[in-house]
C-alpha cells in the first residue's frame, strides 16, 4: 500500500509555463491560430505533462494486460476463457490487431500476464506478473481478496517505472481478458453511479438476451458485494480484474512520472476510474485514444471530464485506439517542433484584432 | 472537354468480387467480427476501388493546389493576398502544417500553382500549371471563363494521370488560396441548394460582422452570375477557383484510374461536389478525411453521403485532414494484410450463433 500512496503523492498538476510557452509557439506557426483544432491543445497538454514548452515523443509503450474472470461461470458471453491465453500468444507473435497498428505508429507493445488462468510458458516478450490464475467468480463474492487488489495496482506501477528509467515519451493502455467487460461494467455502476444497464454493453457481440443476463448478473454482483464507491481499491477487489489493476497502477504510475498515458476503450476506462478515484490529479495526464462502440464507454468518459480524439466503431481493446491516439500525439508534438513561424517562413500575418 | 468526357467514361462501379472477399477475410482475422468498425469497412472500400482483395498502399501523394480569388478587393478575409504566395514557398521549404504532417504519414506533397496571382519563381518542387494569376472578382462577373474552367479541370487529371503511371496507391487534395472559403461557400450553396447562410463560414477567423458581410458578397454574387446548379462547368466559371477546378480534376482522375483519394476540408468538399456533380460514380471512390471546424463543411459532406473519419476541430486545409485520413486507410489496409486469422493463431472462434 505505501508503493500507491507514495506514487499518489508524487503526482504534481501540470507545468503551467511549460504550457504557456507551448500556446504562444502555437499562435506563431504559419496558420491562422487555432486551426489545427484539438492537435493543438493537445501540443499544449503535453508540454505541460512533460514540462517542455516542445514536449517530445520518441519511446512509445503500449502496455497490453491480461486476466482471467471467474464471472465467465455465469455465461456472459460467447468466447471460451482459454481465448485469453490463446491471445496473449497471439500478441507475442505479432499476429493481433495491437501489433499491427503498434507497427504502424512505432509502438512497441508490452505484453503482461497479470493473471491469466493457464499456465503461460515463459517466453522473451512475456512479462509475467500473475497475480492469480484468475479472479474468482464475482457473482458470488470478492473477484479478488484486498492484497491482491494493492499487489495488481502496485504491479502496474512498477512496470511502467520500470520502464520510465528506460526512457518513456508516452504510454498507451491495453486488455486482454474473456469477461473483462463485465467487471468493466460493474465498476462503472460502482464509481459513477449509473444503473448497470447505461454502462453494459454486448462486449465481444451479445444478443438481446445475453445483455439481458449479463446485466442481471452484474445487478447480482454488486448486491452480493455491495462495493464501496468511496474506496477504489474495495470496488477493485470486489469487482475488478488483475488487469483492469494493473492498467490503474499504470495510471498512477505515469502521472507520477509525467508520463502521457493514453487510454484505450471500455476496459482501459474502469481502470482510469479506479486510477483517478484513488488521485484526481491523475486527469491532466490522461488522453483518452477513441470512444469505444461498446456502449458504457461514453458514460465513463464523461464522468473522467474526457473527450476522445477518435470515433471509429472500434471495440476490440488491446490498446488499439490507444495506439491510434498516440499516433495524433506525436503528430501534434511534431507540429510545435517542425512547423516554421511566420517570421521564419516570412508569412505574413491576418489582420491581429480579429484573430 | 474530351478529356474530361473520356474521364468520366472511364469511371466504373467498385469491384464487388475483392470487395466479399475482403469482407471475408475480415471475418477470419483474430478479432471479434466488427471489432475495428470503420477502419473495417475502409479496407473493404480500398479493396473495391483498387479491385484487390488486399489492397495495398505504398505510395501516397497529397496534391496540394494553390489559387487566388479575385473576390478579396470585396475584402470578406482578414489576410493579405500575398499569403497565398508566401504559403506556396513555405510548403516547398516544409515548413508548413501540411508538410509536417505529411513527413508523419510518409506521403509526399505535390505543390502546384494553378492560378496564384504572383510570378512564382520556378523551383523544383513546384509544379507551374497556372491557368491565370488569379480569378476575376466574381461579385461583379463570373470568376473566370468556360475554357478556362475546362482547363482547370483537366490539368487536375493529367496532373493525377502521370502521377498514377509512375505508381500512386492513395491520393489525397489540400488547397491554399485567399478568399477560398468564399468560393467554396458559393459552390456549396449553389450545388446543394442550402442557404447561403448555412454553407458559409469564419474561414481564417472573421468576426460576426465580417461573417455577415462574407455572407452578403456571396449573396450578392448568386445574384449576380445565376450559376446553373444543373451545369458544374457552369457553377465553377462563375463562382469558383482555379485551384478548386484543379482539385475536381484529380479527384476525377482519381476514380477513373481506381486510385483512392481523401478529401480535405470545406474547399476540397466544394471540389468533390464539383466532381461528383460530373460524374456521380465517383462517390464510391471518395473518403472524406476529417470533418472540417469550418461550419459549412458538415452539409457538403452529408449532400456527398459521407461520414468523415476524424473531427478534430481543424480547419486549416493544405490537406492536413487528408493526410491524416491517409493514414487511418493505411492502417485498415495493413490490418487486412498483416493480422492473423483464426487458424493460422490457433485462437478459438466465438459461437457462430451469435457472430
Amino acid at each position: 500500500m505505501n508503493k500507491i500512496t507514495n506514487t499518489i503523492e508524487l503526482i504534481k498538476p501540470l507545468d503551467e509555463k511549460a504550457m504557456a510557452e507551448a500556446r504562444i509557439r502555437q499562435d506563431m506557426l504559419t496558420k491562422p491560430p487555432g486551426s489545427l483544432g484539438r492537435l493543438e491543445e493537445l501540443s499544449i497538454q503535453l508540454a505541460g505533462i512533460q514540462g517542455k514548452p516542445v514536449p517530445q515523443i520518441r519511446n512509445k509503450v503500449i502496455f497490453t494486460m491480461a486476466g482471467d474472470h471467474g464471472v465467465v461461470a455465469e455465461k456472459i458471453g460467447n468466447w471460451p476463457q482459454d481465448v485469453t491465453a490463446q491471445m496473449v500468444h497471439n500478441f507475442l507473435s505479432g499476429g493481433a490487431g495491437i501489433n499491427v497498428i503498434a507497427r504502424q505508429v512505432d509502438a512497441s507493445v508490452m505484453v503482461v500476464d497479470m493473471g491469466v488462468a493457464k499456465h503461460l510458458t515463459a517466453s522473451p516478450g512475456l512479462v509475467s506478473r500473475k497475480v492469480d490464475a484468475g479472479t474468482q467468480n464475482m457473482a458470488h463474492g470478492p473477484a479478488m481478496t484486498d492484497k491482491q487488489a494493492i499487489k495488481a495496482i502496485e504491479t502496474g506501477i512498477e512496470i511502467i517505472s520500470a520502464e520510465t528509467e528506460k526512457g518513456l515519451d508516452i504510454a498507451g493502455t491495453g486488455d486482454m481478458g474473456i469477461g473483462n467487460t463485465t467487471a468493466s461494467a460493474a465498476i462503472g455502476a460502482a464509481i459513477t453511479g449509473r444503473p448497470v444497464a447505461e454502462v453494459t454493453g454486448r462486449g465481444t457481440g451479445l444478443s438481446d438476451e445475453q445483455l439481458a443476463h449479463k446485466i442481471d448478473v452484474i445487478n447480482r454482483t454488486l448486491a452480493v458485494n455491495k462495493p464501496d464507491p468511496g474506496n477504489p481499491l474495495d470496488v477493485l477487489a470486489k469487482v475488478g480484474g488483475f488487469e483492469i489493476g494493473g492498467l490503474a497502477g499504470v495510471i498512477l504510475g505515469a502521472a507520477a512520472n509525467r508520463i502521457p498515458v493514453v487510454i484505450d476503450g471500455f476496459v482501459s476506462g474502469a481502470a482510469a476510474l479506479i486510477a483517478t478515484a484513488l488521485s484526481p490529479a491523475v486527469k491532466n495526464y490522461l488522453i483518452a485514444g477513441h470512444l469505444s462502440a461498446e456502449s458504457g464507454h461514453r458514460f465513463l468518459l464523461e464522468y473522467l471530464g474526457l473527450k476522445p480524439l477518435l470515433d471509429l466503431g472500434m471495440r476490440l481493446g488491446e490498446g488499439t485506439g490507444a495506439a491510434l491516439g498516440i499516433f495524433l500525439a506525436d503528430v501534434s508534438v511534431k507540429i510545435l517542433a517542425e512547423m516554421d513561424t511566420f517570421a521564419e517562413a516570412g508569412v505574413s500575418e491576418g489582420d491581429e484584432d480579429v484573430r
